[in-house]
Protein backbone atom coordinates (compact mmCIF):
# COMPACT_ATOMS: atom_id res chain seq x y z
CA UNK A 1 0.00 0.00 0.00
CA UNK A 2 1.21 2.86 -1.10
CA UNK A 3 5.37 1.67 -1.43
CA UNK A 4 4.83 -0.32 1.31
CA UNK A 5 4.52 -3.47 2.65
CA UNK A 6 2.47 -4.69 5.20
CA UNK A 7 2.60 -8.31 6.81
CA UNK A 8 -0.82 -9.35 8.96
CA UNK A 9 -0.50 -12.94 10.81
CA UNK A 10 2.74 -14.71 10.32
CA UNK A 11 2.03 -18.64 10.60
CA UNK A 12 4.45 -21.50 10.22
CA UNK A 13 6.27 -21.43 7.08
CA UNK A 14 5.58 -17.56 6.21
CA UNK A 15 9.36 -17.03 5.24
CA UNK A 16 9.16 -19.96 3.16
CA UNK A 17 6.07 -18.27 0.99
CA UNK A 18 7.87 -14.70 1.21
CA UNK A 19 10.64 -16.27 -0.71
CA UNK A 20 8.73 -18.61 -3.37
CA UNK A 21 6.78 -15.62 -4.10
CA UNK A 22 10.09 -13.39 -4.42
CA UNK A 23 9.23 -10.82 -1.75
CA UNK A 24 12.31 -9.59 -0.22
CA UNK A 25 12.15 -8.44 2.92
CA UNK A 26 13.75 -5.18 2.80
CA UNK A 27 10.44 -2.78 1.92
CA UNK A 28 8.71 -4.81 5.29
CA UNK A 29 8.93 -2.63 7.98
CA UNK A 30 5.43 -3.56 10.16
CA UNK A 31 3.66 -6.83 10.93
CA UNK A 32 0.35 -7.14 12.79
CA UNK A 33 -0.79 -10.17 14.66
CA UNK A 34 -4.29 -11.09 14.90
CA UNK A 35 -4.12 -13.06 17.68
CA UNK A 36 -1.61 -15.93 19.46
CA UNK A 37 -2.64 -18.78 18.03
CA UNK A 38 0.07 -20.79 16.26
CA UNK A 39 -1.12 -20.26 13.11
CA UNK A 40 -1.01 -16.97 13.15
CA UNK A 41 2.46 -16.41 14.96
CA UNK A 42 4.47 -19.41 14.57
CA UNK A 43 6.35 -18.33 11.58
CA UNK A 44 7.19 -15.03 13.71
CA UNK A 45 10.94 -16.34 14.71
CA UNK A 46 11.77 -17.85 11.97
CA UNK A 47 11.22 -14.84 9.86
CA UNK A 48 13.22 -12.75 12.32
CA UNK A 49 15.84 -15.31 12.32
CA UNK A 50 16.35 -15.18 8.56
CA UNK A 51 15.84 -11.92 8.04
CA UNK A 52 19.11 -11.05 10.44
CA UNK A 53 20.89 -14.22 8.52
CA UNK A 54 20.37 -11.68 5.28
CA UNK A 55 21.73 -8.48 7.14
CA UNK A 56 18.22 -6.54 7.65
CA UNK A 57 19.44 -3.54 9.28
CA UNK A 58 16.45 -1.57 9.10
CA UNK A 59 14.19 -2.09 12.71
CA UNK A 60 11.39 -4.58 11.90
CA UNK A 61 7.88 -3.39 13.98
CA UNK A 62 5.25 -6.35 15.57
CA UNK A 63 2.07 -4.97 16.15
CA UNK A 64 0.24 -7.16 18.83
CA UNK A 65 -1.10 -8.25 21.80
CA UNK A 66 1.48 -7.56 24.57
CA UNK A 67 1.69 -11.43 25.32
CA UNK A 68 3.92 -11.79 22.35
CA UNK A 69 6.72 -9.43 23.42
CA UNK A 70 7.09 -11.16 26.85
CA UNK A 71 7.35 -15.04 24.66
CA UNK A 72 9.28 -14.42 21.80
CA UNK A 73 12.07 -12.33 23.55
CA UNK A 74 13.78 -15.07 24.87
CA UNK A 75 13.73 -16.59 21.29
CA UNK A 76 15.13 -13.73 19.50
CA UNK A 77 17.94 -13.16 22.11
CA UNK A 78 19.08 -17.25 21.71
CA UNK A 79 18.53 -17.11 18.55
CA UNK A 80 18.87 -13.84 17.10
CA UNK A 81 21.47 -12.19 19.13
CA UNK A 82 23.76 -11.49 16.23
CA UNK A 83 20.83 -10.35 14.24
CA UNK A 84 22.01 -6.82 13.23
CA UNK A 85 18.70 -5.06 13.30
CA UNK A 86 16.14 -4.12 16.06
CA UNK A 87 12.72 -5.58 16.70
CA UNK A 88 10.56 -3.04 18.02
CA UNK A 89 7.21 -4.47 19.89
CA UNK A 90 4.01 -2.02 19.98
CA UNK A 91 0.94 -3.45 22.34
CA UNK A 92 -2.12 -3.49 20.93
CA UNK A 93 -5.31 -3.88 22.84
CA UNK A 94 -7.59 -6.17 20.38
CA UNK A 95 -10.68 -5.05 22.88
CA UNK A 96 -10.52 -1.67 21.80
CA UNK A 97 -10.81 -0.07 18.00
CA UNK A 98 -7.92 2.40 17.91
CA UNK A 99 -5.35 3.67 15.70
CA UNK A 100 -2.06 1.29 15.93
CA UNK A 101 -0.22 2.11 12.97
CA UNK A 102 0.19 6.09 10.86
CA UNK A 103 2.66 7.40 8.40
CA UNK A 104 2.50 10.08 6.01
CA UNK A 105 -0.01 8.34 3.42
CA UNK A 106 -1.79 5.23 5.84
CA UNK A 107 -3.25 4.46 8.81
CA UNK A 108 -4.00 1.22 10.59
CA UNK A 109 -6.89 0.62 12.83
CA UNK A 110 -7.88 -2.17 15.02
CA UNK A 111 -11.21 -3.77 14.58
CA UNK A 112 -11.97 -6.09 18.07
CA UNK A 113 -13.17 -9.53 16.72
CA UNK A 114 -14.55 -12.57 19.02
CA UNK A 115 -12.29 -15.84 19.18
CA UNK A 116 -11.27 -18.20 22.03
CA UNK A 117 -8.33 -15.91 22.94
CA UNK A 118 -8.10 -11.77 22.46
CA UNK A 119 -8.26 -11.03 18.86
CA UNK A 120 -8.59 -8.20 16.79
CA UNK A 121 -8.69 -7.61 12.74
CA UNK A 122 -6.86 -4.51 11.02
CA UNK A 123 -7.87 -1.97 8.76
CA UNK A 124 -5.82 -0.60 6.25
CA UNK A 125 -6.32 2.89 5.34
CA UNK A 126 -4.58 5.05 2.31
CA UNK A 127 -4.75 8.91 3.59
CA UNK A 128 -6.64 11.40 0.74
CA UNK A 129 -4.68 11.94 -2.37
CA UNK A 130 -4.03 14.96 -3.59
CA UNK A 131 -5.96 16.29 -6.61
CA UNK A 132 -5.09 15.70 -9.89
CA UNK A 133 -3.59 18.85 -11.71
CA UNK A 134 -5.31 19.20 -15.27
CA UNK A 135 -2.01 20.65 -17.05
CA UNK A 136 -3.63 22.45 -19.76
CA UNK A 137 -5.66 24.55 -16.82
CA UNK A 138 -2.39 25.26 -15.21
CA UNK A 139 -0.79 26.27 -18.73
CA UNK A 140 -2.99 28.76 -19.92
CA UNK A 141 -3.64 30.23 -16.24
CA UNK A 142 0.71 30.29 -16.08
CA UNK A 143 0.48 28.88 -13.02
CA UNK A 144 4.23 29.42 -11.29
CA UNK A 145 5.39 25.73 -10.27
CA UNK A 146 5.71 27.36 -6.77
CA UNK A 147 1.59 27.16 -6.43
CA UNK A 148 1.70 23.28 -7.83
CA UNK A 149 1.50 21.85 -4.26
CA UNK A 150 -1.30 24.04 -3.03
CA UNK A 151 -3.37 23.75 -6.31
CA UNK A 152 -2.85 20.10 -5.85
CA UNK A 153 -4.18 20.38 -1.84
CA UNK A 154 -7.14 22.18 -3.14
CA UNK A 155 -6.42 25.67 -2.71
CA UNK A 156 -7.82 28.37 -5.77
CA UNK A 157 -5.36 30.06 -7.71
CA UNK A 158 -4.52 33.81 -7.02
CA UNK A 159 -3.20 35.34 -10.38
CA UNK A 160 -0.40 38.65 -9.47
CA UNK A 161 -3.59 40.80 -11.21
CA UNK A 162 -5.67 39.64 -7.80
CA UNK A 163 -8.02 37.37 -10.32
CA UNK A 164 -9.30 34.08 -8.28
CA UNK A 165 -9.38 30.84 -10.18
CA UNK A 166 -11.35 27.89 -8.38
CA UNK A 167 -9.16 25.12 -7.74
CA UNK A 168 -11.87 22.63 -10.09
CA UNK A 169 -11.03 24.50 -12.93
CA UNK A 170 -7.42 23.39 -12.65
CA UNK A 171 -7.62 20.56 -10.77
CA UNK A 172 -9.56 17.03 -10.80
CA UNK A 173 -10.72 14.76 -7.88
CA UNK A 174 -7.89 12.99 -6.50
CA UNK A 175 -7.64 8.88 -6.91
CA UNK A 176 -10.23 7.45 -3.87
CA UNK A 177 -7.96 6.54 -1.04
CA UNK A 178 -7.86 2.74 -0.92
CA UNK A 179 -9.12 0.59 2.77
CA UNK A 180 -9.10 -2.88 3.10
CA UNK A 181 -9.90 -4.92 6.23
CA UNK A 182 -8.80 -7.99 7.54
CA UNK A 183 -11.15 -10.14 10.11
CA UNK A 184 -9.58 -13.15 11.00
CA UNK A 185 -10.11 -15.49 13.63
CA UNK A 186 -13.86 -14.46 14.40
CA UNK A 187 -17.57 -15.38 15.18
CA UNK A 188 -19.83 -13.51 14.02
CA UNK A 189 -19.32 -10.32 14.95
CA UNK A 190 -22.49 -7.59 13.07
CA UNK A 191 -21.06 -5.03 15.05
CA UNK A 192 -18.11 -4.92 12.65
CA UNK A 193 -19.82 -3.33 10.02
CA UNK A 194 -20.07 0.21 11.05
CA UNK A 195 -15.89 -0.08 11.03
CA UNK A 196 -15.61 -1.55 7.78
CA UNK A 197 -18.31 0.20 6.22
CA UNK A 198 -17.81 0.22 2.39
CA UNK A 199 -14.15 -0.94 2.02
CA UNK A 200 -12.40 -1.71 -1.17
CA UNK A 201 -11.95 -5.28 -0.26
CA UNK A 202 -12.82 -7.36 3.02
CA UNK A 203 -10.72 -10.39 3.97
CA UNK A 204 -13.19 -12.34 6.31
CA UNK A 205 -12.55 -15.82 7.78
CA UNK A 206 -14.59 -18.28 6.58
CA UNK A 207 -13.78 -21.81 8.65
CA UNK A 208 -16.90 -23.28 7.78
CA UNK A 209 -19.80 -24.09 5.86
CA UNK A 210 -23.12 -24.12 6.68
CA UNK A 211 -23.23 -27.93 7.69
CA UNK A 212 -20.84 -27.08 10.77
CA UNK A 213 -22.95 -23.81 12.01
CA UNK A 214 -23.15 -25.51 15.30
CA UNK A 215 -19.02 -25.75 15.13
CA UNK A 216 -18.55 -22.47 14.27
CA UNK A 217 -20.51 -21.43 17.37
CA UNK A 218 -18.72 -23.73 19.44
CA UNK A 219 -15.14 -22.45 17.98
CA UNK A 220 -15.96 -19.12 17.71
CA UNK A 221 -15.19 -19.19 13.85
CA UNK A 222 -17.63 -17.62 10.77
CA UNK A 223 -19.19 -19.75 8.35
CA UNK A 224 -18.96 -18.79 4.72
CA UNK A 225 -22.40 -17.28 4.74
CA UNK A 226 -21.73 -15.39 8.03
CA UNK A 227 -18.64 -14.02 6.37
CA UNK A 228 -21.01 -13.06 3.24
CA UNK A 229 -23.07 -11.45 5.34
CA UNK A 230 -21.01 -9.05 7.65
CA UNK A 231 -19.72 -8.32 3.50
CA UNK A 232 -23.31 -7.62 2.24
CA UNK A 233 -24.19 -5.34 5.26
CA UNK A 234 -20.82 -3.37 5.06
CA UNK A 235 -21.81 -2.67 1.40
CA UNK A 236 -17.84 -3.56 0.96
CA UNK A 237 -16.77 -3.81 -2.99
CA UNK A 238 -14.68 -7.40 -2.66
CA UNK A 239 -15.20 -10.26 -0.55
CA UNK A 240 -11.83 -12.75 0.15
CA UNK A 241 -12.43 -15.65 2.17
CA UNK A 242 -9.78 -17.88 4.00
CA UNK A 243 -8.96 -19.75 7.03
CA UNK A 244 -10.56 -22.96 5.64
CA UNK A 245 -11.23 -25.87 8.06
CA UNK A 246 -9.11 -29.10 6.92
CA UNK A 247 -12.18 -31.02 6.81
CA UNK A 248 -13.24 -29.59 2.96
CA UNK A 249 -10.67 -30.77 0.33
CA UNK A 250 -11.88 -28.47 -1.87
CA UNK A 251 -14.00 -25.05 -1.07
CA UNK A 252 -17.06 -25.20 -3.81
CA UNK A 253 -19.43 -25.30 -0.91
CA UNK A 254 -17.81 -22.67 1.11
CA UNK A 255 -17.58 -20.65 -2.12
CA UNK A 256 -21.35 -21.16 -3.26
CA UNK A 257 -22.91 -20.45 -0.32
CA UNK A 258 -21.43 -16.92 0.48
CA UNK A 259 -22.41 -16.25 -3.33
CA UNK A 260 -25.48 -16.88 -2.61
CA UNK A 261 -25.44 -13.93 -0.04
CA UNK A 262 -22.59 -12.27 -1.40
CA UNK A 263 -21.98 -12.04 -5.17
CA UNK A 264 -18.50 -10.40 -5.07
CA UNK A 265 -16.44 -13.22 -3.00
CA UNK A 266 -13.58 -15.11 -4.20
CA UNK A 267 -11.60 -17.67 -2.45
CA UNK A 268 -8.32 -17.13 -0.66
CA UNK A 269 -5.95 -19.20 -2.06
CA UNK A 270 -2.09 -19.96 -0.55
CA UNK A 271 0.55 -17.35 -3.15
CA UNK A 272 -2.27 -15.68 -5.30
CA UNK A 273 -2.17 -11.93 -5.25
CA UNK A 274 -5.22 -10.10 -5.19
CA UNK A 275 -5.70 -6.54 -6.16
CA UNK A 276 -8.37 -4.05 -5.54
CA UNK B 1 13.79 -48.32 12.40
CA UNK B 2 11.89 -51.78 13.71
CA UNK B 3 8.78 -50.71 13.08
CA UNK B 4 9.21 -47.17 15.17
CA UNK B 5 9.46 -43.60 13.44
CA UNK B 6 12.24 -41.67 14.82
CA UNK B 7 12.32 -37.62 13.58
CA UNK B 8 15.79 -36.19 13.40
CA UNK B 9 16.31 -32.45 13.76
CA UNK B 10 12.57 -30.19 13.24
CA UNK B 11 12.99 -27.42 11.13
CA UNK B 12 9.87 -25.02 10.28
CA UNK B 13 7.67 -26.64 8.33
CA UNK B 14 8.26 -30.07 9.49
CA UNK B 15 4.87 -30.64 10.37
CA UNK B 16 3.47 -29.40 6.98
CA UNK B 17 6.08 -31.75 5.26
CA UNK B 18 5.31 -34.60 7.10
CA UNK B 19 1.43 -33.97 6.47
CA UNK B 20 2.23 -33.90 2.61
CA UNK B 21 3.76 -37.04 3.27
CA UNK B 22 0.92 -39.32 4.97
CA UNK B 23 3.37 -39.70 7.63
CA UNK B 24 1.08 -39.80 10.54
CA UNK B 25 2.18 -38.61 13.84
CA UNK B 26 0.69 -41.48 15.98
CA UNK B 27 3.83 -43.31 15.78
CA UNK B 28 6.66 -40.64 16.19
CA UNK B 29 7.53 -41.13 19.41
CA UNK B 30 10.94 -39.66 19.72
CA UNK B 31 12.72 -36.23 18.30
CA UNK B 32 16.42 -36.14 18.22
CA UNK B 33 17.74 -32.55 17.70
CA UNK B 34 21.30 -32.02 16.81
CA UNK B 35 21.45 -28.31 18.05
CA UNK B 36 19.73 -25.34 18.27
CA UNK B 37 20.16 -23.10 15.64
CA UNK B 38 16.65 -22.60 14.01
CA UNK B 39 16.87 -24.25 10.74
CA UNK B 40 16.98 -27.21 13.00
CA UNK B 41 14.35 -26.67 15.91
CA UNK B 42 12.14 -23.70 14.80
CA UNK B 43 9.59 -26.39 13.56
CA UNK B 44 8.94 -27.84 17.22
CA UNK B 45 6.43 -25.67 18.69
CA UNK B 46 4.35 -25.94 15.21
CA UNK B 47 4.37 -29.72 15.79
CA UNK B 48 3.62 -30.02 19.56
CA UNK B 49 0.65 -27.61 18.72
CA UNK B 50 -0.72 -29.81 15.97
CA UNK B 51 0.01 -32.91 17.85
CA UNK B 52 -2.45 -31.38 20.48
CA UNK B 53 -5.11 -30.79 18.37
CA UNK B 54 -5.12 -33.83 16.59
CA UNK B 55 -5.81 -35.55 20.29
CA UNK B 56 -2.21 -37.07 20.40
CA UNK B 57 -2.40 -38.89 23.50
CA UNK B 58 1.52 -41.07 23.79
CA UNK B 59 3.95 -39.15 25.36
CA UNK B 60 6.63 -36.90 23.02
CA UNK B 61 10.28 -37.57 24.01
CA UNK B 62 12.54 -34.98 22.78
CA UNK B 63 15.89 -35.39 22.82
CA UNK B 64 18.40 -32.14 22.77
CA UNK B 65 20.49 -29.90 24.11
CA UNK B 66 18.74 -28.50 27.77
CA UNK B 67 17.97 -25.11 26.73
CA UNK B 68 15.85 -26.25 24.36
CA UNK B 69 13.32 -27.60 27.35
CA UNK B 70 13.62 -23.80 28.95
CA UNK B 71 13.34 -21.99 25.66
CA UNK B 72 10.53 -24.38 24.48
CA UNK B 73 8.69 -25.17 27.93
CA UNK B 74 7.42 -21.25 28.08
CA UNK B 75 5.69 -21.61 24.77
CA UNK B 76 4.17 -25.00 25.39
CA UNK B 77 2.45 -23.93 28.09
CA UNK B 78 1.18 -20.67 26.82
CA UNK B 79 0.09 -22.35 22.90
CA UNK B 80 -0.22 -26.08 23.80
CA UNK B 81 -2.42 -25.74 27.49
CA UNK B 82 -4.99 -27.95 26.87
CA UNK B 83 -2.70 -30.45 24.93
CA UNK B 84 -3.50 -34.10 25.74
CA UNK B 85 -0.53 -35.41 26.11
CA UNK B 86 3.19 -35.14 27.66
CA UNK B 87 6.38 -33.43 26.18
CA UNK B 88 9.38 -34.95 28.18
CA UNK B 89 12.24 -33.56 27.33
CA UNK B 90 15.62 -35.69 27.66
CA UNK B 91 19.07 -33.55 27.87
CA UNK B 92 21.67 -34.38 25.34
CA UNK B 93 25.39 -33.37 26.39
CA UNK B 94 26.77 -33.14 22.40
CA UNK B 95 29.90 -33.07 23.87
CA UNK B 96 29.81 -36.73 24.46
CA UNK B 97 29.19 -39.90 22.73
CA UNK B 98 26.87 -41.58 25.26
CA UNK B 99 23.56 -43.57 24.84
CA UNK B 100 20.74 -41.04 24.55
CA UNK B 101 18.03 -43.63 23.87
CA UNK B 102 17.15 -47.73 23.93
CA UNK B 103 14.37 -49.56 23.69
CA UNK B 104 14.53 -53.46 23.20
CA UNK B 105 14.94 -53.08 19.38
CA UNK B 106 17.01 -49.59 19.14
CA UNK B 107 19.52 -47.28 20.75
CA UNK B 108 20.91 -44.06 19.83
CA UNK B 109 24.13 -42.57 20.65
CA UNK B 110 24.92 -39.10 20.48
CA UNK B 111 28.28 -37.97 17.99
CA UNK B 112 29.85 -35.27 19.07
CA UNK B 113 30.28 -32.75 16.15
CA UNK B 114 31.93 -28.97 15.67
CA UNK B 115 29.86 -26.48 14.97
CA UNK B 116 29.37 -22.77 16.41
CA UNK B 117 27.23 -23.94 19.03
CA UNK B 118 27.14 -27.45 20.81
CA UNK B 119 26.24 -29.99 18.44
CA UNK B 120 25.90 -33.25 18.15
CA UNK B 121 25.01 -36.55 15.49
CA UNK B 122 22.86 -39.22 16.17
CA UNK B 123 23.98 -43.13 15.53
CA UNK B 124 20.60 -45.35 14.87
CA UNK B 125 21.66 -48.51 15.83
CA UNK B 126 19.34 -51.65 15.30
CA UNK B 127 19.88 -54.58 18.04
CA UNK B 128 21.09 -57.68 16.83
CA UNK B 129 18.11 -59.63 15.62
CA UNK B 130 16.95 -63.01 16.35
CA UNK B 131 18.09 -65.91 13.85
CA UNK B 132 16.12 -67.67 11.13
CA UNK B 133 14.66 -70.58 11.83
CA UNK B 134 14.82 -73.62 9.01
CA UNK B 135 11.01 -75.17 9.45
CA UNK B 136 11.88 -78.06 7.65
CA UNK B 137 14.81 -79.05 10.19
CA UNK B 138 13.08 -78.11 12.90
CA UNK B 139 10.15 -79.85 11.93
CA UNK B 140 12.80 -83.01 11.05
CA UNK B 141 13.83 -83.04 14.97
CA UNK B 142 10.10 -82.55 16.27
CA UNK B 143 11.69 -79.31 18.30
CA UNK B 144 8.77 -78.38 20.68
CA UNK B 145 7.01 -75.16 20.12
CA UNK B 146 7.95 -73.83 23.64
CA UNK B 147 12.28 -74.00 22.73
CA UNK B 148 11.61 -72.02 19.57
CA UNK B 149 12.45 -68.71 21.36
CA UNK B 150 15.45 -70.04 22.49
CA UNK B 151 16.92 -71.72 19.81
CA UNK B 152 16.15 -67.99 17.60
CA UNK B 153 18.79 -66.99 20.12
CA UNK B 154 20.92 -69.66 19.59
CA UNK B 155 20.78 -72.31 21.99
CA UNK B 156 21.44 -75.62 20.94
CA UNK B 157 18.49 -78.12 21.01
CA UNK B 158 18.45 -81.02 23.81
CA UNK B 159 16.15 -83.88 22.68
CA UNK B 160 14.29 -85.72 25.58
CA UNK B 161 16.49 -88.56 24.96
CA UNK B 162 19.55 -85.83 25.72
CA UNK B 163 20.65 -85.38 21.89
CA UNK B 164 22.21 -82.52 21.67
CA UNK B 165 21.11 -80.62 18.09
CA UNK B 166 23.47 -77.75 17.39
CA UNK B 167 22.11 -74.25 17.03
CA UNK B 168 23.31 -74.02 13.60
CA UNK B 169 21.77 -77.09 11.60
CA UNK B 170 18.14 -75.46 13.09
CA UNK B 171 18.47 -72.06 12.36
CA UNK B 172 20.67 -70.00 9.21
CA UNK B 173 22.34 -66.51 10.77
CA UNK B 174 20.02 -63.43 11.75
CA UNK B 175 19.78 -60.40 8.86
CA UNK B 176 22.19 -58.06 10.56
CA UNK B 177 21.70 -55.03 11.97
CA UNK B 178 21.40 -51.53 10.27
CA UNK B 179 23.03 -49.00 11.17
CA UNK B 180 22.35 -45.41 10.33
CA UNK B 181 24.31 -42.23 11.49
CA UNK B 182 23.51 -38.49 11.09
CA UNK B 183 26.39 -35.55 11.08
CA UNK B 184 24.62 -32.21 10.76
CA UNK B 185 25.46 -29.27 10.99
CA UNK B 186 29.79 -29.96 11.84
CA UNK B 187 32.88 -28.91 10.36
CA UNK B 188 35.40 -31.37 8.66
CA UNK B 189 35.70 -33.62 12.06
CA UNK B 190 38.00 -36.93 11.40
CA UNK B 191 37.41 -38.40 14.78
CA UNK B 192 33.49 -39.28 14.45
CA UNK B 193 35.17 -41.82 11.89
CA UNK B 194 35.48 -44.94 14.41
CA UNK B 195 32.27 -43.86 15.91
CA UNK B 196 30.23 -44.33 12.60
CA UNK B 197 32.76 -47.27 10.83
CA UNK B 198 30.48 -48.90 8.36
CA UNK B 199 27.11 -47.95 8.86
CA UNK B 200 24.84 -48.66 6.68
CA UNK B 201 24.08 -45.53 5.70
CA UNK B 202 25.78 -41.72 6.74
CA UNK B 203 23.97 -38.89 6.57
CA UNK B 204 26.48 -36.08 6.21
CA UNK B 205 26.16 -32.48 5.83
CA UNK B 206 27.38 -30.91 2.89
CA UNK B 207 26.55 -27.30 2.54
CA UNK B 208 29.98 -25.57 0.40
CA UNK B 209 31.16 -26.86 -2.83
CA UNK B 210 35.24 -26.77 -2.55
CA UNK B 211 35.50 -23.30 -4.13
CA UNK B 212 33.72 -22.01 -0.57
CA UNK B 213 35.62 -23.68 1.39
CA UNK B 214 37.28 -21.22 2.64
CA UNK B 215 33.88 -20.02 3.74
CA UNK B 216 33.10 -23.70 5.04
CA UNK B 217 35.93 -22.92 7.67
CA UNK B 218 34.59 -20.03 8.98
CA UNK B 219 31.03 -21.29 9.56
CA UNK B 220 32.11 -24.28 10.71
CA UNK B 221 30.31 -26.48 7.92
CA UNK B 222 31.68 -29.07 5.78
CA UNK B 223 32.40 -29.16 1.97
CA UNK B 224 31.33 -32.38 -0.38
CA UNK B 225 34.40 -33.84 -0.57
CA UNK B 226 35.24 -33.22 3.02
CA UNK B 227 31.49 -35.08 4.00
CA UNK B 228 32.77 -37.85 1.28
CA UNK B 229 36.02 -38.06 2.38
CA UNK B 230 34.44 -39.15 5.95
CA UNK B 231 32.25 -41.76 4.31
CA UNK B 232 35.57 -43.06 2.61
CA UNK B 233 37.28 -43.26 5.91
CA UNK B 234 34.23 -44.58 7.57
CA UNK B 235 34.00 -46.97 4.88
CA UNK B 236 30.28 -46.44 4.85
CA UNK B 237 27.77 -48.42 2.58
CA UNK B 238 26.04 -45.28 1.56
CA UNK B 239 26.57 -41.69 2.10
CA UNK B 240 23.37 -39.22 2.01
CA UNK B 241 24.43 -35.49 1.73
CA UNK B 242 22.55 -32.22 2.40
CA UNK B 243 22.35 -28.97 3.72
CA UNK B 244 23.08 -27.42 0.61
CA UNK B 245 23.63 -23.51 0.78
CA UNK B 246 20.96 -21.47 -0.63
CA UNK B 247 24.00 -20.13 -3.01
CA UNK B 248 23.57 -23.40 -5.62
CA UNK B 249 20.40 -23.28 -7.78
CA UNK B 250 21.19 -26.92 -8.45
CA UNK B 251 23.54 -29.90 -6.56
CA UNK B 252 25.40 -31.22 -9.70
CA UNK B 253 28.70 -29.56 -8.55
CA UNK B 254 28.31 -30.77 -4.92
CA UNK B 255 27.62 -33.98 -5.81
CA UNK B 256 29.98 -34.38 -8.62
CA UNK B 257 32.72 -33.54 -5.52
CA UNK B 258 31.39 -35.92 -3.35
CA UNK B 259 31.17 -38.54 -5.80
CA UNK B 260 35.05 -38.24 -6.94
CA UNK B 261 36.45 -39.02 -3.16
CA UNK B 262 33.07 -41.78 -2.55
CA UNK B 263 31.19 -42.98 -5.32
CA UNK B 264 28.36 -44.31 -3.17
CA UNK B 265 27.20 -40.92 -2.47
CA UNK B 266 23.56 -39.94 -3.12
CA UNK B 267 21.91 -36.16 -2.65
CA UNK B 268 19.09 -35.80 -0.28
CA UNK B 269 16.40 -34.13 -1.53
CA UNK B 270 13.25 -33.03 0.06
CA UNK B 271 10.20 -35.15 0.72
CA UNK B 272 12.37 -37.99 -0.94
CA UNK B 273 12.47 -41.55 1.00
CA UNK B 274 15.88 -44.01 1.07
CA UNK B 275 15.46 -47.26 1.82
CA UNK B 276 18.64 -48.99 3.43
Amino acid sequence: MRGKQFLIDCGEGTQIRLRQMKITNTRLGHVFISHLHGDHCFGLIGLISSFGMLNRTADLHIHAQPDLERLLTPLIQYFCAESPFRIVFHPVDPARHALVYEDRTVSVHSIPLRHRVPTCGYLFEEKPRERHIVREMTDFYRVPVAWMRRIKQGEDFVTDEGEVVPNDRLTTPPTPPKRFAYCSDTAYKEDIVPLIQGVDCLYHEATFAESEAARAVKTLHSTARQAAEIARRAGVKKLIVGHYSARYSDQQTILDEARAVFPGVVLGEDMKTYEF
